[in-house]
């Protein structure tokens, strides 16, 4: 079935359940005034739904090809790319200064849900993109800005991130790819690196590679680490693509999902690249984009679980067993289940993009820190929520879920990686539980104090949502409390990922209950707010409990007996 | 890295965890002495470590194909097949009148979980013949008998089950497959039939089909399904296989997982068939067979579970990143959430497997009704937690979990069927709450009264676990007092599923003690009953909220409200 854009829903989250008003309200985004915002969302759903969403099961089925050295799309992504390109999706939030539309993150994150949502492997590579101007932005030398921002910009030119590599894993400060001074400002990159999406590919003339790499007598560890960035193709002087440059695509991984998207194996043996930023200040830049890449592909998450509802809802209307299966109260809950989650992880990534906007917007502290809580919660949340809603997805198709051709399977292969990339779900919850309350929890208390002051004013209209939201933020603000007052970063992280999911579990459920009462506590959101109180948000309880149960359980077992 | 068979494990799970001696002390069972179930153990880790693990990656790579209408299984499939016929382990449990071992059900599980471990899309076919035989035992004439069971429990032929229609799905009283009197005792069978596992192999000389169809003039629904004994080639006299029989493999289903195991689409165009009890009680025939068959699933759920844990653990303890990664706390919350799991979930097919041993040894109410109970919770969390486990699994491989050379991703691919074939666990939830709760909540009080009653016994020593179970199973309690009290199904039906899970967390947490009870408080299972009731158990809470919701809020909103 069609996918139909959640442009609606996204609308009413801008409105009502976030405040986004007061990003249009800032100098910095005061071009994004209703009719414009309302006019980018349209656009956004119609080509998610004409361009995009007739891909999904064609880039699934044939994958990117590794063809004697070059990387081949799936057809029609070529197509579809020069379309975005066209239409300048490929990087809305750019600066306005090298061709982009300056708008805020907030409706980047729309675009992002909507693209994943429908064609997520050739999304990743418009959102590869966005990180790497985003880098450029604030990194670059007016040089490279010139000559790269507008091409990646346009979409003439594509942009990936390579951080990992074989020996490493999430262990960047392990790396050893090698960056040697050539004497005429440039640097000679030797290396290898994995997990390059979009390393190679034929939508784009240029592939232009952020790379990771130490300079000779670099301190060991993340403090030696430079960013440098390697095109494909050497631009000339008037920013042609002229060279190739001493690098290769070595090979592609054979993936779960995300088919459409060539994963490369890169190797690089002396390629020409530019420094980006400062010497040995590679991580700092790094962390600059990845913070956003993080929401992104949080509202990635959010997409599988939104094309998997639809899909899922699609055939229980239509399928018959002793009466339509829509009216079997098991299925009910499961699709409502999907609903109230995808609206929870919607809510919360827009909020958390909403921040990061009001941070650029206005330089403030308190939004700079509502953005650092928020994004590890936005990430992890909303990609587990894309996996679980779409292997609910698989079971209300029952056994035509398990074939391929229904295309229920595709929604979870895909968005099974979601909570590995970008940083894994774990690595999140180490952030929140370690980095993000460093302050001592004062930003997530702002948050809660927010949180009970709505639910004391929607207390006399809607009971039966404000009293179970007061109660599990106090509850959540007991855990808060009890954390930072652990000075161990072990028993934090022990509990780690239940507190963020807990912690996820009160903010959906303070988002229901904002939009029941936007509603004034009449209509379908009030009854999904419903729903989510009384059957989901009880489970902040349990998880709670776990996430203060400290770390002596955790190494009381020994490794043998572990594998015993 | 290689399987190893959880040996250990459920030799002290029958010794400690379950009724077993019990079992062993019938007249039916007394050849299942406790050396005869050590050889027998051992016997059935050693072909799942030497002859089936090999088998799980050729087995998703090259699939089952159809060519020219004939199925070929993979490389290696037919081999390992014949040697698990040579010995003897197609049919453990069968009758030894014809050539069966006559063991308990409770080993016949425990070697369904080795093989779902290590080669499931192979177990398979032995799984579906162990169904066959069952039925056949049960109802067949004694001609039929002679003539299918020796084949079938030798592996010479295999068997099938045919239920599922295109137009019907799990609604099976709307079939319309024909059967039609030839006027020589046997019938026409005439229709179509899909996922029908193993319909066609080149593993043994010939496959069986248990085929539910219509006799002209039947009532309709399922009153009116009578089953069929139809082969793929008609025996002669002497029983060898002779005429092909007039059935065929339409196409085989492209499915996310189990590639190795062909998924038919079965075409009949007045196939010879064999009555199989009486005319219209088919489905009770049917119903015999799936009973136990929805344990073997659930045990397939808990061999993917521990596949997958042990595939995870080497991971861990082989990659280094700031540190081996097994001394992440994160990493160790999951892989003792993997292994808790496990070990709940196996202990709860053990469980369910004793009563169904006991209740065929003596024929006591109080078994029939302990084994109907469980099933359901066995199917469904055992096939829950073999999901939940997989998905960890990739989560710990970190970016290499995505990659299917790692093999992690596959186990979750395999998984995802089990709790969708044998009936959906959504149908399980509702027979827990519906049909085995008929008896107003009798067997399952009984069942909570026992387990308070050794929780009582436990108290002393380990009040960390006793008190926590007695509780849980205390909360337990009132919510089926809740549920028999409500006459409205849909109210019941609207919580199933949280309900079972609950009761399933519940009884896990009740098999972990008992394990410390057994190692009286000192040992590595006391500290995983720890980390299981500390960490998992209080999920119940939450669970049973959700329970006891109603169905009211599932109807509030209208089909288009959820389509907005």
């Amino acid at each position: 079935m069609p996918y139909r854009a959640p442009v609606t829903d996204f609308r009413f989250i801008f409105e009502n359940v976030s405040d986004f008003a007061a990003v249009q309200a800032t100098d910095r985004f005061a071009d994004a005034s209703p009719d414009m915002i309302e006019a980018i969302l349209e656009g956004a759903g119609r080509i998610a739904e004409d361009v995009l969403d007739p891909l999904r099961r064609v880039g699934d089925m044939q994958g990117a090809r590794l063809e004697n050295g070059v990387v081949r799309t799936p057809d029609g992504f070529k197509q579809a790319f020069a379309q975005l390109a066209e239409g300048g999706w490929i990087a809305l939030s750019a600066g306005q200064e090298h061709g982009g539309m300056g708008l805020p993150i907030s409706i980047t994150t729309a675009f992002n849900e909507m693209a994943a949502a429908t064609a997520m492997s050739l999304g990743l590579c418009p959102l590869l993109t966005q990180g790497q101007v985003e880098a450029l932005e604030h990194h670059a030398s007016d040089e490279i800005k010139q000559m790269y921002l507008p091409r990646l910009i346009s979409g003439e030119w594509t942009g990936t991130m390579n951080l990992t590599e074989p020996q490493a894993g999430s262990d960047v400060g392990a790396l050893t790819t090698k960056a040697a001074p050539n004497g005429d400002g440039t640097y000679a990159i030797t290396g290898q690196k994995i997990y390059i999406t979009y390393g190679d590919h034929d939508m784009a003339e240029n592939v232009c590679h952020l790379v990771l790499a130490r300079l000779p007598d670099a301190p060991g560890g993340t403090k030696g680490i430079s960013l440098f960035l390697v095109p494909k193709l050497i631009p000339d002087d008037q920013g042609r693509p002229g060279v190739a440059n001493a690098l290769k695509v070595v090979s592609l991984e054979h993936k779960m999902g995300i088919h459409g998207s060539p994963t490369a194996v890169m190797q690089y043996d002396g390629a020409v690249g530019w420094l980006i930023g400062e010497q040995n200040k590679g991580m700092a830049a790094m962390f600059t984009m990845m913070n956003n890449a993080r929401l992104a592909v949080g509202a990635q998450g959010v997409g599988c679980a939104e094309g998997a509802y639809q899909h899922a809802l699609a055939y229980a209307q239509d399928r018959s067993q002793m009466g339509r299966i829509i009216d079997h109260a098991d299925v009910r809950r499961m699709l409502l289940t999907m609903k109230a989650d995808t609206f929870a992880a919607r809510a919360i990534a827009v909020n958390c993009a909403v921040a990061i906007d009001m941070e650029t917007a206005t330089h403030h502290e308190s939004w700079r820190t509502r953005a650092a809580l928020l994004t590890p919660i936005a990430k992890a949340f909303g990609t587990d929520v894309g996996c679980d809603v779409a292997s609910i997805g698989i079971q209300i198709h029952g056994g035509m879920g398990f074939i391929e051709e229904t295309g229920a399977a595709q929604f979870l292969r895909d968005a099974r990686i979601t909570p590995i990339y970008e940083g894994t779900n774990g690595i999140q919850a180490m952030d929140l539980v370690g980095r993000k309350m460093m302050d001592g929890g004062e930003a997530a208390f702002r948050l809660l104090d927010e949180i009970e002051a709505d639910a004391e004013r929607a207390r006399a209209d809607l009971p039966d949502l404000a009293e179970p939201v007061w109660q599990a933020t106090e509850s959540l603000r007991e855990a808060v409390e009890w954390l930072v007052a652990q000075s161990d970063m072990r028993t934090r992280f022990a509990g780690s990922v239940p507190f963020l999911r807990a912690f996820a579990r009160v903010l959906g459920g303070y988002y229901h209950m904002r939009a029941a009462m936007a509603e004034k506590g009449q209509g379908p959101r009030t009854k999904l707010a419903r729903f989510y109180v009384a059957r989901l948000l009880p489970e902040h309880a349990g998880l709670l409990t776990h996430a203060m149960a400290g770390a002596e359980d955790l190494y009381a077992l020994s490794v043998d007996e572990l594998a015993a």
